[in-house]
């Protein structure tokens, strides 16, 4: 009977339509649809682990937990053999473009982490095809065999036109719009401008407005400490971004939920081990304690899900049923979701996954139908994810560049200048201003090589400016060839780096072949390839795919020598990073946001 | 500037429409109304008290929470003198009609508390007006210098037509009407029939749904453990009934939120002591638990306030910040109102109260204006109180009592016979069911003082059957005249207990004359009175007024021998609670829920 409702949030009827058959089967009037016995639950409403537990299923919601062995009657049962059993994580922030899949392919991964549920931000396709490309996202969403809710993105673009190009501009009231159509639209994304927002921006308090004015909570993303009381004052209730133990214990003192960011330890996503001093260190209470993972590529996704960061918690200190309620309960509570999802209570969605001591998962339940068992998808899961949700031609078709293709480079200086150069620093967020004085050689090539620079261009792709800026990568390391990105935060313009013009065009080739992609180039010939041609941003596999291409490409980036990874080489063009960024309008000096030339005289 | 707002929660605009003027004055660009300085914060976010800090305040709500002596401009500032400031208050369970005061009067009680939020369940003037009872409170509540939200009574009449006569009938169409007209009804009100429920009673699980498919938390009501799954599996999110630990412990696995109820600590509504086992002897995290007060009499309102029931809550081991997270940030969390109240984040409303260590309220602001000092009301909420909601003059017109009045006392049996008698029980909840072998005397005067017996009439008020019904209540100790109410719970007819016929009906037409009340009478005259001419419910007079009175009825009441207290005697028709009650229809045994005849051969 189960096999009938489709592996999607909508497979499950709303508690609303449920109640009389879950207080049959709870009152053993009727019998479940399955039974989980045999486990240890992590209870996550009194953080404690309650030994020799059941849960009794029906229709895809928990009707109750009962002492194991409770149950006398014929129902199917799986025993979870001692097991932890847990509910299912619930991410409260992140963006499903960082992983360049679908939201249906998104699923896969997710399920596997034991995480049934997430909160997205779907700014990236914001930023291309505005409100219209967050629909077709949304639409993706309803078909994953996930639940999965909106942040309504905040800040589509991230600066404004004077500084780039984008495809999207979500105005107050589109944003609104989204609001009213979108039920899942749980909240506003983090409002990334906090500085305008700070300071009483009429544009960014008018977004602020159309969600507060809904009931709606606002996400928050916030970086210095001087800035936390303004930015709380304006109605921002989280944020992800506290990156040590002060800012942190601030931002929970100003009525923030603080979402510790985990992701792989060498990169500045996994910032929780300073922000979860609040707690460790300096004593506050977790209740308002949430874990995410914000962005992971396809590659990461799969190592370092929302169950790594909980155990991250978990060897910071956290007690583990603690650790799984801030992944889990909290979250959920932060967003008024307590009553469907984020614990064992009475009709909450059967979302639970079953955990060993390490808090690795093992098997996931989503809905009550068992989509992982011993770490690997069942064919009930492969079924569903054979039929994912196709995005309609449009969004096939984005990549709107200049034709024919600019210059990529500019021309050489007739003599010795200044030239404003972007220095690359590890790990790959923030760029170096330096000004290189610039001694020109007989050729470019000789040029680049004498200063430790190459070529940088960002090229509009929206079909609405055509403008091509150019710029010097200092210290980028790149040995030969090229390598470009349709995914250039924010608006997602092209950029491509490298030490000649030809393989630079190779390379722009290629992605707009495929209406999108991240590639390396070298001789020109193609070595390493990921196509996104959904909206120049998502690739239309399934996640192993994509985990796939993205290992290839990354070793073919490090053997580049690329010294920064890619997802720091998409930042290149994301104008609100400090100190120097190219656009389609040329070199942005950040915080200052004014343009200054490429060359100047020595 | 802020003496031109009105005094009630409509007197500080919404957040969504402030947030610029907040960062301004966070930001330093505008001045605060008011500083409040040389505080230590009781943070309910991290459970901590936080050292010498001032609020900053403007148009009512928090624009920053600073280290003290951080303001440098010119506002007008308030020294707290190194007391503790918490945020107030947030009760989540009540009943105003429990008070016999409207609810503009009762904010005057809740301010002195240094409670400034409450969630009323008015179910009491739902019984006598139906829907439009529950809108006129609503009208007073918005006119309450205080923030008064509504869960939408759930179980009107408590019972059927068949066992008592209500005036009011809430089917789900018309709780489904109250939920989209009035947007400060934020859940759905105790679900009293808790035994429907669970069993799947169509009507309740229809108006569970009416609730639910609007995205409205359910409150409950529940006793014994058997039940628990079934309940919460049937939408159930809280709890105030929990009478011990293990069935709190109980109620909190199954997802539901645990309020403790405190009160007068000789009575049953003091349950906190036993049920905050969960958290000091089971150990569970009390994140989600809540404190309320459920019901309180207009005398022990000002004594017994949720302020009492925190320091409760802190002499039975939970620590101060923590104790009063539970009774603000918690209740408001679980309503989904925590970016409104409950905490000291930026925008939230600058309800305040400042306490002595004791954590005894020593000063409220409500909105940000100064409303009760060195714990007396100012000028500025006496001048508020001074012009209170008026109820419509039908509310004033509801006693529709029989004329002429039947007979209140049945005929003497001609001979020895059993009669179904009422034996009184303390704390007064309960009552038992004895089968009296009544041997007649020459009158009942004779009868009565010889069986320990006297005379109890319930007499139908809302003008629809003119139904009085007769009983004998065994060991009340009545030494004289008569004892009268018009709360008769849940229908609130009228209820007269009496040694002689004469007295009973000095007592109804003491009532009738002002349209509802309680009384004691004494050889044909009355010697105590609380009138509550609204809906026969609640007073239209100060609390201090009705708090005065009640303690000349309790002491009139006491005087007259009356071995249950008035509490217990208006529940005498509470046909839901055993062993036997007294309606307008006849006696009803619970919980078989049948009549039974007074008299029976013997």
């Amino acid at each position: 009977m189960t096999e009938t409702r489709p592996l999607t949030r909508f497979g499950v009827k709303p508690l609303a339509a449920l109640t009389r058959r879950l207080a049959d089967v709870a009152g053993g009037r009727a019998e479940p649809d399955l039974v989980i016995t045999g486990a240890r639950v992590l209870s996550v409403y009194s953080e404690r682990i309650l030994p020799e537990r059941e849960v009794w299923i029906t229709q895809g919601r928990i009707a109750a937990v009962k002492p194991a062995g409770s149950h006398k009657g014929g129902a199917p049962r799986y025993d979870a053999g001692g097991g932890l059993l847990g509910p299912g994580l619930v991410d409260p922030h992140l963006h499903i473009e960082s992983s360049m899949v679908t939201a249906c392919a998104y699923a896969e991964a997710a399920l596997l982490n034991g995480t049934t549920t997430i909160v997205c931000d779907s700014h990236e396709i914001g930023n291309v095809l505005d409100a219209q490309g967050i629909a077709w996202m949304l639409e993706d969403a309803r078909a994953a065999a996930l639940n999965i809710y909106l942040t309504v993105p905040s800040t589509v673009p991230a600066t404004s036109a004077a500084l780039e190009t984008a495809g999207g501009d979500l105005t107050p009231d589109k944003i609104a719009a989204l609001f009213d159509a979108w039920p899942e639209a749980i909240g506003l994304g983090e409002k990334m401008d906090f500085v305008a927002v700070v300071e009483g921006d009429p544009r960014a308090h008018a977004i602020l407005r159309a969600a507060l004015e809904r009931g709606r909570p606002v996400s928050g993303h916030i970086y210095g400490r001087d800035f936390v009381s303004a930015y709380a004052a304006s109605g921002v209730t989280d944020t992800h971004e506290a990156i040590d133990r002060d800012i942190a214990d601030d931002l929970l003192e100003a009525g923030l939920w603080i979402y510790l960011r985990g992701g792989p330890p060498t990169t500045p996503w996994h910032s929780l081990p300073g922000a979860i001093g609040t707690v460790t260190d300096c004593g506050a209470a977790w209740k308002r304690v949430c874990v995410c993972t914000d962005d992971r590529d396809a590659d990461d996704l799969l190592t370092y899900g929302l169950d790594y960061v909980v155990r991250e918690a978990v060897r910071h200190g956290v007690p583990k049923p603690a650790a799984w309620a801030i992944g889990s309960l909290h979250p959920a509570t932060r967003y008024g979701l307590d009553g469907e999802i984020g614990g064992f209570g009475g009709g909450r969605r059967a979302d639970l996954v079953l955990l060993d001591d390490d808090l690795v998962p093992q098997a996931t339940w989503y809905g009550g139908e068992l989509v992982v068992e011993n770490r690997r998808i069942t064919p009930r899961l492969e079924e569903a994810l054979s039929r994912p949700y196709r995005y309609p031609a449009p969004a096939y078709a984005t990549l709107r560049s200049p034709e024919p293709m600019p210059a990529l480079v500019p021309g050489l200086p007739a003599g010795p200048c200044i030239a404003n150069a972007i220095r690359t620093t590890l790990p790959g967020i923030e760029l170096s201003h330096e000004r290189v004085a610039l001694d020109p050689g007989p050729d470019w090539a000789a040029t680049l090589s004498a200063h430790d620079l190459c070529h940088v261009a960002v090229v509009e792709r929206h079909g609405l400016r055509g403008s091509v800026a150019h710029g010097l990568l200092r210290a980028f390391g790149l040995r030969h060839g090229a390598v470009a990105s349709s995914v250039g935060h924010d608006s997602h313009n092209l950029v491509v780096a490298g030490l000649n013009e030809a393989d630079m065009r190779v390379a722009l080739e290629a992605i707009r072949a495929h209406q999108g992609g991240v590639c390396v180039v070298a001789d020109g010939s193609v070595v390493a390839m990921v196509p996104l041609p959904v909206a120049g941003l998502l690739s239309d596999q399934r996640v192993g795919v994509v985990a796939a291409e993205m290992r290839h490409l990354k070793a073919a980036w490090a053997e580049a020598g690329c010294r920064i990874p890619y997802m720091g080489f998409n930042l290149i063009p994301l104008s609100v990073i400090p100190e120097i960024r190219l656009t389609d309008r040329g070199l942005v000096l950040v915080p200052e946001m004014r343009l200054v030339p490429l060359f100047e005289p020595a």
